[in-house]
């Protein structure tokens, strides 16, 4: 053979506490389930399977959508499934920016050959409903609008139904991501009439990252089925993806799901359906406030103002002279501990502390606090 | 909460042994692997990981391209990846088909802007090369050829060095689908100079379904690198891709890898390394010829001349007067025993048994070569 493989061995993971802004730690439950046997994906066992991942998926959305599933790919996977299934070239679509997922919202939006009307608010606030209101009025052409409930690049919650009711209020459906919300804050999905929602594995379902779940509301769904081009992805033309999630009885085969991945998202959401989405978002909420308590003893400010705080995502202040990298790195090295770095507007002047999901514990709140109290005292 | 979760409780899937057109059977290595604890995307340790697929799987495909990744979504993924990267508005591909996916890659053309002029074998035959070369001199105006390797819906295999060279006489790049040839069938991308290639991680591989292993040559990058429009997909843009996976030194976010996928076919591509490509070729030409004696004996047919027959992936035909789908049942029922249905113009006159990978075994052979008697006996 010309090309020689390289020296590589079976891998050992180091044991990380995942503090970061995803993926957060995997229970062994679910690191068990995803390391069960592998079936196909048109066993009638698998089905069955499918069937049960769409009923738990609705109860975590808090919806009856039927058209509720995961997409076989990352939130990224997830996010572009939404725009090119709802958006047509030639569209207005308004896009509203507080952070790093609303920009990627606007690439999106103009790779469909849509036009992508920005209102922007700064990195850590909500968004200003106010302004979406004034693009509305200003853009009554407008098809869409798109914004991020919860911004995992700041830690900024926004109200969701406001500015869903404001979306219909002009015509327009709405698209929201929900990529570090679902799982960790309230998010009603039909009692907040949003179209179409994504989210991702890796975040507060404390799966491995991989899988993105989704949902469509029946206005979403004709929007689709009526559309007069071609979805521009044959991958994630959700015309063509129904036939096989679409619990008409028959399964057509589009692509092949990705089974082991499906096998620990599903365990994952049976562990959330045992906890009660309510029991999770209040263990978020309390462990939140026991960090926050944390960071405040440690002379550590929040970017996002309390009332718009994600309880699941806290981005804190660097503090002067502080190396944020170094920081992070003896972390990782001596703690074995993972907290998140700014992205865009935020490089360097914060660190983002996950407490997603699995991770979301007393135990791992005091271990984060300790670890960077004592990094902190060397730096 | 008004909407509940379903019964559910964790899922225990039946032992299957997968002869199907893939997933073929996951060994224990592998489950193993992707049963490890889940770390971080920007882990350190990730990415030598990361460095480990790219040399591993470079080993596989046999190519020192240094765009040499796995796609974080299935096959189907990596079939559009390659498409939407190489394919430009206004375009002419010429594609060759000859089974299903031949026609999945003009839906991707057309889904560029891109126009196909589709040129047809049989299915079950291999690609014409001559009708090739007549396409390409009535079409001076293509820029690529796309063709499948070995189609997974018939088990043909078409001469991939010939009919890259034609597209190179012609001035086109050539698009390769290679997912079931990848590791159980000669592939030598440097060799044969192919320009894109893709593949899955579940058929010869092993690993299960949800990657997609490609590969690009430096023809293809400039290409890439200089197009005049965007790439479509902002998640397979790999002018963005080759920021996380470049390996230029510094990796920067695009999307979440999937962690625990990508531990899976790290432990694969070390299973194949260990065995050697030669070796692992030449045990699916063995196993294949104890089927094909096995089914001889039974007095079933093959779809694809000899000289053209996947050692993987074998079409044998349907007797007259049985139920091709109460066959598989039985198989399925009795003898936990997946084998795979036509597709398309085979629907229902074929049977697809996979030797792939880690199920191509003698022992396996016997088992599907014994069940089926068994059940033909009763039909």
């Amino acid at each position: 053979m010309k090309v020689d493989p390289p020296q590589a061995q079976s891998f050992a993971p180091p044991l990380r506490t995942l503090m970061g802004p995803g993926p957060s730690n995997v229970s062994q439950r679910v690191l068990d389930a995803i390391g069960r046997p592998t079936i196909g994906h048109l066993d009638p066992q698998f089905v069955v399977l499918m069937d049960e991942i769409k009923g738990l998926l609705q109860y975590a959305f808090q919806t009856e959508n039927n058209l509720t599933i995961p997409v076989s790919g990352p939130g990224s996977a997830g996010m572009e499934t939404c725009f090119v299934n709802l958006v047509q070239p030639g569209d207005t679509v308004v896009v509203c920016q507080n952070g790093v997922f609303g920009g990627r919202m606007k690439a999106n939006v103009e790779r469909c050959g849509a036009t992508a009307v920005l209102i922007e608010d700064e990195w850590g606030q909500p968004v200003d409903p106010n302004k979406l209101e004034a693009a509305l009025v200003a853009n009554p052409q407008a098809t869409t609008v798109a914004f991020v409930h919860a911004e995992t690049s700041t830690g900024a919650q926004s109200d969701a139904q406001a500015l869903v009711a404001l979306a219909h209020q002009h015509g327009c459906l709405a698209i929201v991501d929900a990529v570090t919300s679902l799982g960790g804050t309230p998010l009603l999905v039909d009692e907040w009439e949003i179209d179409a929602v994504y989210s991702g594995s890796q975040k507060c379902l404390s799966a491995p990252p991989g899988l993105s779940p989704v949902s469509f509301s029946d206005a979403a769904v004709e929007r689709i089925k009526s559309r007069e081009t071609d979805v521009q992805s044959w991958f994630m033309d959700l015309n063509l993806v129904m036939g096989y999630w679409g619990g008409d009885g028959v399964r057509s085969y589009h692509h092949t799901a990705p089974i082991n991945a499906l096998y620990g998202l599903h365990e994952a959401l049976v562990i959330l359906a045992e906890e009660g989405l309510q029991s999770a978002w209040a263990r978020h909420q309390t462990n939140h406030e026991a960090l926050a308590e944390g960071m405040n003893e440690l002379g550590l400010g929040f970017v996002v103002p309390e009332a718009a705080r994600l309880p699941q995502l806290n981005s804190v202040t660097v503090p002067d002279g502080v190396d944020e990298a170094a920081v992070r790195s003896k972390l990782l090295e001596q703690f074995n501990l993972e907290i998140g770095s700014g992205l865009g507007a935020l490089a360097g002047k914060v660190w983002r502390i996950g407490l997603m999901g699995h991770t979301s514990s007393a135990k791992n709140v005091e271990y984060c606090v300790g670890a960077l109290k004592d990094v902190l005292a060397e730096a």
